[in-house]
């Protein structure tokens, strides 16, 4: 399902049992960032409906013991034919580094290109720069930072990536 | 789109300049519902993505005027083929009681039959007693109160509906 993961993960579609344990790594993962309304922010951002509705476009890595390492949360636009989209993903800190979010991401774009989608859209938060920089190192595009995006306060810059560009360069290189 | 409005209201598919419209209406139409937690609750559960991705199962109706009377938020499941989701839904209280709500929820009921969904699922806060009469009253069954559905401390009770049953019981009435 995904290739060259270190050993000792392995990884596999969500399920909805996998709802709260992914809750519970968010705040030691995101390091509380943004303080109480982040932790509460996130796990709004995660309601039970992702790990039942779209969990075949939707990742888990797991180390040996079953302990979650990193997660990929995705679907497919209804609206949009060619697009697809990335709506929350994260990686254990202690296992950074190692590519399982390049990995992840890899995964999807795959599965997005094997479904028609050309394009893939995901948004992060101003405050979040190691999130920043890991989208743009992936190759996508940053907007100015949106602000009230998602919501009063809730700023957003927007990522874009165009697999079809994308994948030619992968070959050029 | 919606068959038989009140005169003076329209309806149609969502789009992304819906967002903040949508939003503005929330604490007004939930009446302070949660304090200031509910109203983060609700702008967090509905992030731009509804209005980008899902559009094409998603409706609105407005007054003549443009002032929004009604929304229906809702997807078609990407896991299960068989399920459709409403995920969120309000209707102006000036504007209750007159069927708006049930011609939302007939409408995605119709739209989700069309494309062989047989199952809609949704949930609700178990303060909202005026949400869980609605969804008893369209014939949905309601789980008991489910602790920590959606996260800490976001209790929800579960409704789902059988389509086939459901019209077979309204061509018998």
């Amino acid at each position: 399902m995904i290739d060259e993961l270190p050993a000792g993960l392995t990884a596999r579609h969500m399920a909805p049992d996998d709802h709260p344990r992914v809750l519970e790594v968010l705040d030691a993962w995101w390091g509380g960032l943004k303080g109480e309304a982040g932790s509460m922010e996130r796990a709004l951002l995660l309601p039970r409906l992702y790990f039942q509705h779209f969990t075949t476009t939707s990742y888990l890595i797991e180390r040996d013991g079953g302990e979650i390492a990193a997660f990929l949360v995705a679907f497919l636009s209804q609206t949009e034919p060619e697009v697809a989209y990335v709506h929350f993903a994260g990686v254990d800190p202690a296992l950074r580094g190692q590519g399982l979010g390049r990995a992840l991401y890899r995964a999807f774009f795959a599965l997005a290109r094997s479904r028609g989608r050309r394009h893939v859209h995901c948004v992060t938060s101003p405050q979040n720069t190691a999130s920043r920089d890991f989208h743009t190192r992936l190759g996508f595009t940053a907007s100015a930072v949106r602000a009230d995006y998602d919501g009063p306060g809730l700023d957003r810059v927007a990522f874009s990536i165009d697999l079809v560009a994308d994948d030619a360069g992968a070959r050029a290189s």
